[in-house]
């Protein structure tokens, strides 16, 4: 059978990643796809750049248009990023009948609902298993794999970015500035890392992951965004004494009102297996109804663990290239016509658990205080520790773990505390989950 | 779209699983998978029970010719485990052209390249998703998702009854015999339970996993199997001081001589997060070339989790029900003409570091005698461990980690060990993996 041909748009860390392994697994690849898979031309940004790194196998080109309107590109594999002109280029193959791979979570999550209902009405597939978590299968998973269950949440960590610096914040005690420079330079963190430490780039993976979870259309506008650039070490150590580590977790659960949707740093428990995830992998811990618990952990990035899926969604186009659209698996795991209209829970609609220090003067009645306003508000107390004052100190860290409780409640209950004469500075707040059903 | 309709094989745990799943989940899985799933009848053992249990909706008969010969059903879901006669009803399912669901891992791992051969020959799809780590998408991330790479290694926990048993000697300290009472009492364990404890089952499902990662036939004839009932706590608390834990892993490793196909118990260091998987959870590592290691998760067993994965499987089959089948995913990952002949390695000839624990009489010499061995034999040494002996004791523990090196050579050490006069009774040896690259 004649070879698959490949366009890229893009030949970066995640385009020179994929080009790299069709070349070396080729055989391997065929084995499996029962046809060889080519990429027969890329645009890049740089041409003598390419040219010295990639030889002259590929016809290479600067004008993206060309490679989507190339009459021997079977397949478009973008992997430039960004929006534009990524949603123009996609939407123009799509419009000439290709099909296309892509790693772009950002742009799959803001106008994925317009990308996938073009690619309905032209009939052709578009493939993103590389926008979330790299080289993890977790969309085949999702989508295809779970298939049976009513999946009740989601909670992954997936930013490896942000993974790495919590894990240097633990390990070293290292302040956030000081952890966000190691990593920018050891190159996981890019000049301007805001998309990566503020949980925005978490968001979009998150947004992609609820769509196919719940079968509903992509919401990245409605997603609640913290992230992690106002922890400190302390709060990681005293999460640490109460068995708990932090970290940023992008968390989607069905409700009785619709679903949450939610990327913020988190309290798990240190038992948990995906509360040991370290260092820039990646986990998702998906709950099914049937299935229970299931754990998916590998490298979230990176040159090849992005071709890697890349080239899985590649083969399985490649085997679905000429079959009817109604054999293929629908693009959100739910069939175009059967989306759900579940709306998005607000964040002040959220039960869970919470992680609350305050800064307190040292003096008789505060803890009265405090708790009789917890108390009030309905928020009752699983766990506390105060520290003894450091020589010299007038004010104590006073740590509080609370049971289950509306984020509404806690907002009320924190903008009282605060008020108090004896509460110095704002109250941290970090949410708990168990993740244990 | 007309229901897809369904004939089960066995209606105990895995197939009255399926059937509540089905039932419960009817719309969320007709969302995805544009049509419904109905069980139409079922083959049972005892018509009374299974009437009390599952009422009238349902043509029940013990005759499980029946249900493959039924005009009305699609697939044939067969859950009734064992060899014969699960064998014959899957080949004449299979000559009527019907589909075939299974999470028989003993008939596949025995008897797959005829069931595959045959399903080939009549068009027709075997799915198994079930036989291999229960709920867990394990055969579709190794056969779909990690398309892209040369499949390195897989080592996988996939025995729960075992794990089970190995968690409480290291939890509580107790016998294997203590444990594997408990494992008894909680139905984990069988009242025969020779299957789960000395490594059969979980050599089944390695030999289906190393036929989908490699693109081999089956060979589990080849496999070599080593069961935990020999293990006691004493060595699995040497291990913890060292750093390690001791689980039984299924190991598939590619080499220059073959493929290593290996079940036994195994140190692995306590950081791996797959050292960390306890109780009767499942997990499995994977290494491939260009994702590096990817870890999946979850329940092994039990009616739900297993159901989850045969229902995965009806999803997928009712997908791929009228396509060409050209389009399928092959049975075993690799198109069946482009199978590789690639020979099992046998246990001599693997290469491994091992945990060695000694009885020696407290007396001068012995350990230069038993290091002398050990490097005459080539083995070098990375860790020791020598008690004090006990009061009145005259013989004392003796606990050494090797670096890499052939079992046979291995083999050869131990035996001149054992015949040294200072060495009372056998050595024990457990096989230890890094599992970092």
């Amino acid at each position: 059978m004649n070879p698959m041909r490949i366009g890229l748009l893009g030949l970066g860390t995640a385009g020179g990643g994929t080009y790299q392994i069709l070349l070396r697994n080729r055989e391997e690849i065929a084995r499996r796809a029962g046809r060889e898979i080519h990429v027969v031309t890329a645009a890049v940004r740089d041409l003598d750049k390419a040219k010295a790194k990639f030889g002259l196998d590929l016809r290479l080109t600067t004008n993206p248009e060309y490679v989507v309107d190339a009459p021997d590109v079977d397949i478009v594999v973008e992997l430039m990023g960004g929006i534009e002109p990524a949603r123009s280029l996609i939407l123009a193959a799509i419009r000439k009948g290709k099909h296309v791979v892509t790693a772009n979570k950002a742009l799959l999550a803001l106008h994925g609902n317009e990308i996938f209902s073009e690619a309905q009405k032209y009939g052709v597939m578009v493939a993103f298993e590389a926008a979330v978590a790299g080289g993890i299968p977790i969309i085949k998973a999702l989508r295809e794999g779970l298939t049976a269950n009513r999946i009740q949440w989601v909670a992954g960590i997936i930013n490896g970015t942000s993974n790495f610096i919590l894990t240097r914040m633990r390990d070293e005690g290292a302040s956030f500035a000081d952890a966000l420079a190691e990593a920018q330079k050891l190159g996981y963190a890019e000049a301007d890392p805001t998309f990566d430490i503020e949980g925005i780039d978490a968001a979009h993976k998150l947004t992609i992951m609820a769509a196919i979870a719940f079968g509903v259309p992509m919401k990245f506008d409605q997603a609640y965004t913290e992230g992690i650039s106002k922890l400190t070490a302390a709060d990681i150590q005293y999460a640490e004494e109460f068995g708990y580590r932090i970290k940023l977790l992008g968390i989607c659960r069905r409700t009785d009102h619709g679903f949450e949707l939610r990327v913020h740093p988190t309290l798990i428990p240190e038992r948990q297996l995906i509360a040991n995830v370290d260092g820039v992998m990646n986990a998702i811990l998906v709950r099914g109804d049937a299935v229970g618990s299931t754990l998916y952990y590998g490298a979230g990035a990176g040159a090849e663990p992005t071709g890697s899926a890349v080239v899985a969604d590649l083969v399985d186009v490649t085997r679905m290239h000429t079959a009817d659209p109604d054999h293929r698996v629908p693009h959100l795991a739910f069939q175009p016509d059967r989306l759900s209209d579940l709306n998005v829970v607000p964040i002040e609609g959220v039960v869970t658990s919470y992680y609350l220090r305050l800064r307190a003067l040292d003096r008789p009645g505060v803890l009265a205080d405090v708790t009789r306003i917890l108390a009030d508000n309905g928020i009752s107390i699983e766990a506390m520790l105060q520290r003894e004052p450091a020589e010299g100190e007038e004010q104590v860290d006073v740590i509080f773990l609370t049971h289950r409780t509306l984020e509404s409640s806690m907002n009320a209950a924190i903008a009282k505390i605060e008020a108090l004469t004896s509460i110095a500075g704002p109250a941290v707040r970090i949410r708990m989950e168990s993740l244990a059903s």
